[in-house]
């Protein structure tokens, strides 16, 4: 089995806390009896850590060969060195050069992967640029900011196998990107500094989900948020939800803390570095390469985890129960793409519409709430349309 | 010109009032001077109050011959009678019965309008059956509900009219239905009790654009908030937005106030009115006929306004500033209609674009916010996906 | 009986209002059969409408001669003539000159009161003033702003009876001031404008029970608040807390809607009014003469209920709940006076702390909610300290 | 000069975080040159870490000879190491057993103390047991637990130093014991267990001002919230702000995270613990020993840190904005005892109002923060009362 992690001798800790995150992931445990992998060989790709290290485990516990691979900056040694306790080949080791990151990713992609699930498609694309794709019937990618340069691909038709856009199952979006992302990186910036927000003027850049959940929290938690947008329908929601918006550069000077929720490139510049003040923090939720210009920084202003998404890099992710659901659509994503993926087209898919709502269901009934249903009478109503 | 009102000498008062409403109407006067209606006949069917009469007055400014009917229960017999000394034709008085209401919308059709902007969609529907469409180029319509049958219809083969779906834009439900209805329903419910939100337990029934602004100002005005739900990512999001989630009847023993807002007949069964406690209050946001069934109310349980959606039928609507968005919109549907509309194919159409974000943005210059704008850079990285 | 109403046919609508809110008032219901008044005559001044009648009425059965007089502007016609029609003397009606209620009152004095329940100290000082005291055993006092001049007098030797400080009962300001002043008093100036909060800026002056509980329920609506102050501890909370905190003319040209929550006579000033903007509007919560400086308010800006309490000129008070405590209060205070009244010093006295923990205590049984009790181990250890 | 510590080394690491958390200390800054402790010798004790070592620092600069202990538990030896490169006197190590921490005590105390700034008034009372107050011109306290046994012992007559409730400055509870912990106590519970709140059932036991400022934080990251009191206008409060209101027992088994935050011992006790649903975590804030009965936790329940105050034990106590004022008040302490202490009774005192006022007006220009005056009309308002 390939192996190329720090310390094995780790692998107690990293048991433990994998069993703790286990304690709180009802969902990832309801599907794990009803996925058939067996004989697949699924390349995973994920921010190691005692959440993702389920999906690995229930992966296997499904028939399948299970390969992970993790840059360094985001791997847990004591992690790695548990999941190879339990037979998963682990190629993530937090002492890792960027070369040997990726030499890990080629490693991955030369043992012949029937699935793919990426984060960032990073690894999606390097199999396109170093003609890996092999026998890889499909992939999945969970973030918002991988799916985008895989829809330009589509676009051009580069693409050459079916994507599942993990990332816009609403099980998903609706719950990771707002209140995981929100609260993970809310905290890990307090967290980090050990500033309040309480009183403190809170700049958010971007107003989609993440940011949406990031202005939350931050008034939730005492800040007075100013929201920054190019979009005019996001600028008014904010506005009608109470927070002030301004263009970015106005709004520096103010700001105590900035978060960059944009996941675009040159977000905040050397320029608005340049416009605050001595103390600001400025710190990237979700986030690409480059949101931030950290290159040059001003004295007296903090960039982060160096523009890493702060959430990620500097803390653990996002709460448990939120990986849970985010997991187990992934997991189906890949049952689905080993049932279905050879007869899909080489392009972005949404995950089917039933698997999304199973998620859903099963959350809600781990977390015991009813629903109700609509009565002989409401159908009617529907139907007819009034 | 047609006029059937009440009283001619409440003019004054109804000017005064027309005026005060149009102080902060920024978007509906910025858009007036780019509409041509000349020689049209328009139809409008509204609650007749200060800000939609200022729709009535652009739409004659515009050159339009206008028609405006109302039913008597949403009539405010001053505003007609401004409107009538203001060159708008108006039938709509506070005291007519219902067939009184009926001939009214009779007559209007009769006139022979070139586009009718309808409110329920009662009169587009009345139009096809009584075979009363003459040259009628199209419709705007402005409720949920009211589009849901014409949908049916279409989707029948039934519907002989393009129809825009102002309720569909986003310069529209956005606001109107979260902040809008949210705001005044829940205000509307405590003006006619007396009572206070605060520490009381108010059901909310139905999470959709409606729901999610009465949970959200009933919460923020102190009560504990039950969310019900029939659909599972819905039920999702309202328990992670912290409310608590159950199946109606198992929260009616608990709940000081009820509000049915899922659009849906039979929501709040004699069965759940009889599972609540004496004292409870039972009111309608947004709201179709028997939502409530409120024939047979126990004693000691009170339905606001019969039944009817509680912020039209007791109070004055919508906030002022949420209107103008809506109104300005359908001032928008309305000359598209009349430059566009022949062209058209009889089904319901979404606003174009362009229109729905002009208003957006005439908006924010109203309000003095500003947007940045995506630089050379930025554009880039969007034009290859990373 | 003395009785100067308006219309006495008004009595059937008058009751029907006065039971709607008895249904709310498990408190004053609780205490009104251990009242015992047989024989004595109460003067009450309070803002005549449902709830207050119910005081009226409670005072009534425990067997007082109650004389109730209220200013014209803050009288109900109906709830009047309802009262009179149940035995209660009433001076009160809406079409009143400032003379005819000076005399109402004077004519309520010369009745030869035992208690008098006063609203602003307005009687209270009369009677001394004019030399009208007589048997007057004492007096409580519900108001804030109505107890300050009577501890100036206090202190300069002039009072002459024993005032029961009702406003100072934790019973009444936790609840009354923050959340029954502060809902009702956003709730009347949003109706009497039509206007909405999500996305104005509020100003709120003073920071106060009445001031924290406006600025809370104004952004709980979506409003930005700044608040401005005088009182230093009172500026940094409110920062804490999330408002933005600056002086009051600084402010005025960024307000949509000013509360001035101060008590304080010149709080907002033609100087303030000039720096407002056009559409900007002033209201007052809670409130003394003067508060607003109303007699020259520039074009444009528009000062509601004439600079007069905006909840209690232009709506109905407070919400029934709320009341419900007050009106117990002063009920048991009116009770305490005619017991021990007389062995009581001329000056501004607390109402005894079991009777204010009583009304607390019978609003958790009206609610339903348990307290736990110290353990003997708990009482042990807050016994030595630790 | 005394030092026990773990590892001087460490000192580089020290200097740098003292040096972050200063840069957001701008009150303590401020009084910094105003104090003169020229030849004293102060006791500290406090949670050792990058904040309060600026007070150490601050005290050193006006000329103090300081001493500092910490228990094992609270102290970073990284800290302790740069105070001592620093010229203070550290007896305070995180390998320390209890024995070696209660020398530490006693040795400090040996060494002649003019002034000692407490925490938990373990160590004053120390003293008076031990019979070493020798020429203790009197001591700071900064808890609410640390002064209850205070003032038994004062009412015993047993206290024989005065001691200034530094926890009693408005300066020092309305922000850290709402905010600071509040805040603070939230986030470490959520670090520790990697858990979120949206949707969370959390109770909170006491809503004294740490429990309403726990309470805030919870709902504000989206947990529903339940409170738990002994005192029925704190019960009313909670309810009016709408948190639910039950007794502890009756609320455990919908639990999933409890805070106790009453500073009473057996707040939580086997009986509570066994209640709670396998899952359920249980966190102090604030705290005193025996607050939580963690000696014999049902398998399935957590309690986090032992037991202890959760953000001390577990993260690094508030958030340095907070503690820059409380640290500002317990220095201004120190300096009023060496100039008034002699004259000081042994009982416990308030902070003279106008020191307390001091520290607030310096945050208020810290900030940016201006005040409005009362002008002379209102002076004059104000004398006459009204």
């Amino acid at each position: 089995m390939l192996a190329d992690i720090r310390d094995a001798s780790l692998r107690t800790r990293g048991l433990e806390r994998i069993a703790w995150a286990r304690r709180s992931m009802p969902v990832l445990n309801a599907i794990a009896g009803e996925l058939d992998l067996t004989g697949r060989t699924v390349g995973l790709v994920l921010v190691l850590e005692p959440k993702t290290a389920n999906l690995a485990l229930t992966l296997r516990d499904a028939g399948a060969d299970v390969i992970v691979t993790c840059p360094a900056s985001e791997t847990a040694d004591d992690v790695a060195a548990a999941l190879v306790s339990e037979g998963v080949a682990v190629l993530a080791r937090s002492d890792a050069s960027p070369e040997r990151d990726r030499d890990s990713a080629l490693r991955m992609l030369r043992e012949g992967l029937d699935v793919l699930a990426d984060d960032g498609s990073r690894v999606v694309r390097l199999a396109h640029a170093e003609n890996l794709l092999g026998g890889l019937i499909g992939a999945a990618e969970e973030t918002t900011s991988g799916l985008r340069p895989l829809r330009v691909m589509a676009d051009r038709g580069e693409l050459r196998i079916p994507v599942l856009a993990v990332n816009d199952a609403r099980s998903k979006y609706l719950f990771d990107n707002v209140h995981g992302t929100g609260q993970s990186c809310v905290m890990a910036a307090l967290d980090l500094t050990g500033l309040q927000l309480a009183g403190a003027v809170c700049v958010v850049a971007g107003y989609g989900y993440v940011g949406q959940g990031v202005a939350r929290y931050a008034r939730a938690l005492g800040a007075r948020v100013v929201v920054t947008e190019v979009e005019p329908f996001a600028a008014l929601r904010a506005h009608h939800e109470g927070y002030e918006v301004r263009p970015l550069l106005d709004a520096c000077p103010d700001a105590d803390l900035v978060f960059s929720a944009t996941g675009v490139a040159h977000t905040v510049t050397r320029e608005h570095l340049r416009a605050m003040r001595p103390g600001a923090v400025v710190a990237v939720a979700g986030g690409v390469p480059d949101e931030v210009e950290a290159g040059d920084v001003p004295a007296g202003v903090t960039v982060l985890a160096e523009g890493e998404c702060v959430n990620c890099a500097a803390a653990e992710g996002n709460p448990i129960e939120i990986m849970d659901l985010s997991l187990a659509v992934q997991a189906l994503a890949v049952d689905h793409l080993v049932r279905r993926g050879s007869t899909m087209a080489p392009a972005v898919h949404l995950l089917p519409e039933e698997l999304d709502e199973r998620v859903a269901r099963l959350k809600l009934r781990a977390l015991g709430i009813g629903l109700d249903t609509p009565s002989a009478r409401q159908r009617e109503f529907l139907g007819r349309g009034l």
